[in-house]
């Protein structure tokens, strides 16, 4: 039986190259999947991978369409949050079947889906990733993990539900009509690329929003750019602190990042979404 | 009869040659005007002028201070949000009195203390500020604005009460107990040192915080850093869009920045803030 994965770009777009090189891994080892790359994944508008309109109709189409198991983000950037909200009010029956994966800025769409209650919001590798070094075992998790094969999740995941957001990305949707109700979760974040002084001010706003939350995990923050003096705290000292000032429990790390090793969180319960996949 | 200025760094410290400038200056010019910096101001603790206790009990110092009429702050950098609730906390009524000026992350100081009601915040240029091309003639504006001097304010304030940030400090303020009330306001925003996309994303979660406000007027976006390809949309076309999305008027330019014409932006009624001066 053929597991149908669809792709599209809700931020920038693909580069041709790594979507044949996940075509060829795919068909190597995954004979029981069957990539569909929405043509919009290749676009170039601007920023974008096409315009607002363009880029929502590409993944409401994929999401819509019954023979398609699940949908893949191609990849992240930015651009999501210009279409998340108009996406979710044109999903049909068919979006609730499925399988969402992907992070970064593309979690904007897992959040939405999430706050909605459609289909399975997978934090895990995008498609892009393939470029990392190690990325094609992190293009196999996903097509393990699609396929219905067993594949490990985020260690440590419990019988609460939980959620994985990159951690700005997380910030720009606190308190918005995209914000999924986390009450009870436990709430990994991760970020790339940020002063840690920017790490500290978005933790702040982060936490001052996710009072009642089961607990926060601290994900890699890579590729700190050097600032003109040092900090003085690292970031798991940056997340102790802001998470004691909120009441939020602080539970420690957790293996996600934006690296070929990040881990596979699906929202809500994993022990719910491990039935799902073999269902699938 | 002298007007007694006490400087603070909530954030980053400022550099003794610029404070001897200030001094320079005011002396040369302002002979009503006595400077008084905190000993706080040229800590250094890692990012910060001082650790969290240190800055927070110099400005609580300052501003309890009856012998004080105005706080002014010395630099933004990035700490305020890491001080500024306790701060609050421990004001008492000749903190009432005062006027406070700063921008950018000292934004998050204002913003506080126009949510508690306490004294007069005005956006307007930090004493650090001095070091800009034109900065002396932006130390001017905030010593008249301090001294009861006839002074510009930004054109087109009117009867609305108005309240001015940085685009990030706001994003970061909204929905935590920080945030003051700004229904009714126009708000102004500037940004600087940001990617397009971030603005665009910045804007996105703001506007979703700020319905019920009067307008939105943008200031300048400066030192966007270039990036890997052209975002697609000026900061007009961004700050239009947005506004449009969330039903808030978008009302067209400022004079704000982080520049040396940075203009000066009273929290609440201009009118009231101009009484206030001229009483003092």
């Amino acid at each position: 039986m053929t597991t149908r994965i669809a792709i599209c770009c809700p931020g920038k777009p693909l580069r041709r190259a790594r979507a044949e090189r996940v075509e060829e891994l795919a068909a190597a080892e995954f004979p029981a999947a069957e990539l569909v790359f929405h043509p919009q994944c290749f676009l170039e508008t601007g920023h974008f991978a096409g315009d607002d309109a363009t880029r929502r109709d590409a993944f409401v189409d994929l999401a819509n369409d019954p023979a398609n198991d699940a949908v893949w983000f191609g990849m992240g950037g930015y651009g999501a949050c210009r279409i998340a909200a108009e996406a979710m009010t044109r999903l049909g029956e068919a979006a609730r079947e499925k399988v969402y994966v992907g992070y970064s800025d593309a979690g904007t769409m897992l959040g939405a889906l999430y706050r909605h209650g459609i289909g399975r919001p997978v934090h895990g590798p995008l498609l892009g990733d393939i470029k990392r070094e190690g990325g094609a075992d992190a293009m196999r998790r996903v097509l393990r993990l699609l396929t219905g094969a067993a594949v490990p999740l985020e260690a440590g995941l419990d019988e609460r539900p939980a959620a994985a957001f990159n951690l700005m990305t997380l910030a720009m949707l606190v308190g918005t009509d995209l914000m999924p109700d986390l009450a009870g979760h436990v709430v990994l974040v991760e970020e790339v690329a940020e002063h840690l002084y920017a790490v500290d001010r978005l933790f702040f706003h982060v936490t001052q929003h996710l009072s009642g939350v089961a607990g926060l995990r601290l994900g890699r923050i890579t590729a700190v750019p050097e600032n003109d003096r040092p900090f003085g705290m690292e970031a798991d000292e940056i997340a102790r602190h802001w998470c004691a000032k909120a009441g939020i429990p602080y539970l420690g790390r957790a293996d996600i990042g934006h690296d070929a090793a990040n881990a596979l969180v699906p929202f809500g319960r994993a022990s719910a979404v491990a039935e799902g996949a073999s269902e699938a």
